[in-house]
């Protein structure tokens, strides 16, 4: 019948596992270029200047990408029923509480909740909530699942270098609470020393805060010199994990390719 | 005949295609040593403590470089009629058309261009145009294409690293225009917040915007760490491809020799 | 007897040697969990802001956790008689005198010696005292072992990379103190120029310290750029020695897996 | 005789090629200390607070050590030779026109030119120089020769990297020029902004100067993030060259050792 043709063409397009050429269908493609587009205006619409300016132009991005991301979800839970595992109405519903289609609601719920906003703290938390769109894409990305997964192999180096890591900040800290703590409000606690221990030992160095003592400058010098230790360990480990999980990848497109 | 023999050795000499041994032509290097210098000239021009002290030294350079670069482009012209593909009067016109002659034009038009200057920001315009004289060294460079290769067959990772880095980027700013956006007009909004947020991630730390709450301090030194992480990324994949093109232009190099 | 088979129960659950299984005893990472907290209550007991308000709270968990660290370190002494070298109260004895037994007893100290302390600058350095408990964390850990062993064989390479990065600390700091010790107090003297070398050499760069004339801004963006290389030498070399540290590390869990 | 075989002793102990077992012989090993301790003599008299309040310890050290190098080096200049290819007066005398005997000579003259200094710069000059005696410890290292062999075989990258470098920071700097040069004093030419790009590109970032408007903020984040790539080429390269070097200098001590 035509009613199931259409299903299964939608389910192709719409369904990344329904796709069998390498790549994205068109369909997710264009829906994917709307999310970045959707995310770049929400990003713009946070500074006043261009708020104030063009307020009507954002407010009819929102509603027309409202629509749009709407009629999308109806479609894709009405294509999924094609999956064995969603027939019927048991089916969808088990398929609207799955996380691709929660974190899909979530971001059609940030287009209504605009609305109902009154503080600016709660304005904020909404704005920021909206950038969430993005986590949207994660659904056409294969990429991503092999790179988790190297990552989890190398797990146990990058828990190790995490504690060393902190032991060298803990410790910077303290040393510096010592022999600063007295002179500078910016040292009087060990929390407090904390912040510049991680811009020194990241060798990011704000200079927002810098010890004044020669002692300080002298324990200051040693951190930012075990920074570069700190900073070698997970370039070594993160290099190689990245390396193999890429090299997976492609080895995974490439089989993709022969056989589709 | 004696123009014919002429015409060789010009072609041979200007052409790095016609040179047969390794490396660069006698003629092609003092070329590469005049632009180097002509670029070095409108660097310096740009400092108005420098330019008003020896602005006749400055025209004299330009003036001489100008007449040494237009026998040049005119002598290539004629040389490039050895090369079958440029054969004749349509064929020059189809040389000139080709990208490193367009770039060599242009040059020689950055030259003459000075003369007709009137805005200040015009001005800045066409003194900035002059650097992109440094564009014609490329056509000495057989490394570059090589190195372009290498970085094309890695343009996977490459373009996932990017992704990774927008997305922290992305966040970091979201997070500290939520939770400083109230305090600091510089992150008022996600756009201005992105400036600290490149400065952090890339431990740049310029340290004109640094979070003042203790939240923001908090989700910042989060930040910086997660940087330390954001350079691992390409400086694995970067020093790899690296490593590939150097290696691929060394073999190129000795097969030459051997051949040569 | 019971006396005896609870003797064995205890060191098989307290002595890190003793537990037969990968990982921890429960007993040993309830004790972990336990060294952690404290360590955090130390760090945030230097903060003035929480110490004025909750200093009962910290009371509280100072004395809870010297008695529970109390037990403790009476059973491990008692327990460790099982092993045949600290058997009987001479063999106690010695126990007590290994590092392991010392750092235990350090840190039962340092609860007790927070009664009499008198000025600020005791203060500070009995609670930066406290925050070594978290070296008590050192004896359940293998992987410090190999990571040890790792860089010890690379002591030839790290010590060299030292010598170079001195070199080049002491160079710039020479060359900057020739050229900018007549404009900035921050340059007068080797030792204060060092104190700059080391934020640029580092690429921390805080920026409390900057060169003003033309040629010191040329030798410090010289030096700079060295600092990238600085950076290079280290980090090759401690990438190395962290993957071949882990691989050991991973192998020796692996056999110990197929054994236990 | 006697003086040939007190001759030959000098020798063995003072001529690290005359060394047969592997390191150093003690009186170098002894003299290196030396080296070291009158370097850092040279830097903390630079400090104007200590050498006002040991003024007579400083200058005993100079005095003391100016004795025992003189010493030193006639021994050294005695002893030579026993190589046959300095024998004789006249070997004697081509010996000391060596590169490694030069440096011994002007580390001597370094100690006595320090009486007739006047003008403040010529004193700081001389105070500088007076470093330059840490340059006597190469002719002790074989390592160096190891490493500058290893950078020598990739000069063919590097010098491509710093070609990368170089027109990163200019182009850099000429939209930097272009774009914020109307607003700030640091971008008003295209050197100027050179300080502001090699801060930068080599992310050390001091914040002394930063782009103010939103265009040069856009690209001042380009640049940042162009600067992670600029960081990874070099770590790549002399990560990679400093493991070779590294490798070979162990497999010759191995080899050394087999024979000694």
């Amino acid at each position: 019948m035509l009613i199931h043709r259409l299903r299964r063409l939608l389910y192709k397009h719409l369904e990344p596992a329904g796709w069998s050429r390498p790549g994205l269908s068109p369909a997710n493609l264009f829906i994917s270029a709307l999310i970045v587009i959707s995310v770049v205006a929400a990003i713009l619409e946070t500074e006043p200047v261009l708020r104030d300016n063009y307020l009507g132009l954002f407010l009819w991005i929102e509603n027309s990408f409202f629509i749009v991301f709407l009629i999308e979800y109806a479609l894709r839970v009405y294509a999924v029923g094609e999956d064995p595992k969603y027939r019927g109405v048991f089916g969808r519903i088990r398929y609207i509480f799955t996380f691709v289609a929660l974190v899909d609601l979530l971001v059609l719920a940030s287009f209504v909740v605009t609305l109902g906003s009154f503080s600016t703290y709660w304005m904020r938390f909404v704005k920021v909530l909206r950038l969430l769109r993005i986590a949207r894409l994660g659904r056409f990305s294969k990429a991503m699942t092999a790179f988790g997964q190297a990552l989890k192999e190398r797990s146990y180096e990058l828990v190790f270098s995490c504690v060393i890591a902190l032991t060298l900040l803990l410790g910077s800290s303290a040393v510096l609470y010592f022999v600063e703590g007295d002179n500078q409000e910016a040292f009087a606690s060990v929390p407090r020393a904390l912040w510049w221990s991680v811009a020194t030992l990241t060798t990011v160095g704000y200079g927002d805060v810098t010890p004044i003592t020669s002692a300080g400058k002298i324990f200051a010098g040693i951190t930012a010199l075990a920074g570069v230790g700190l900073i070698a360990m997970p370039t070594g480990i993160l290099a190689a994990a990245f390396s193999d999980a890429f090299q997976q990848q492609r080895k995974l497109e490439e089989e993709k390719k022969q056989q589709g």
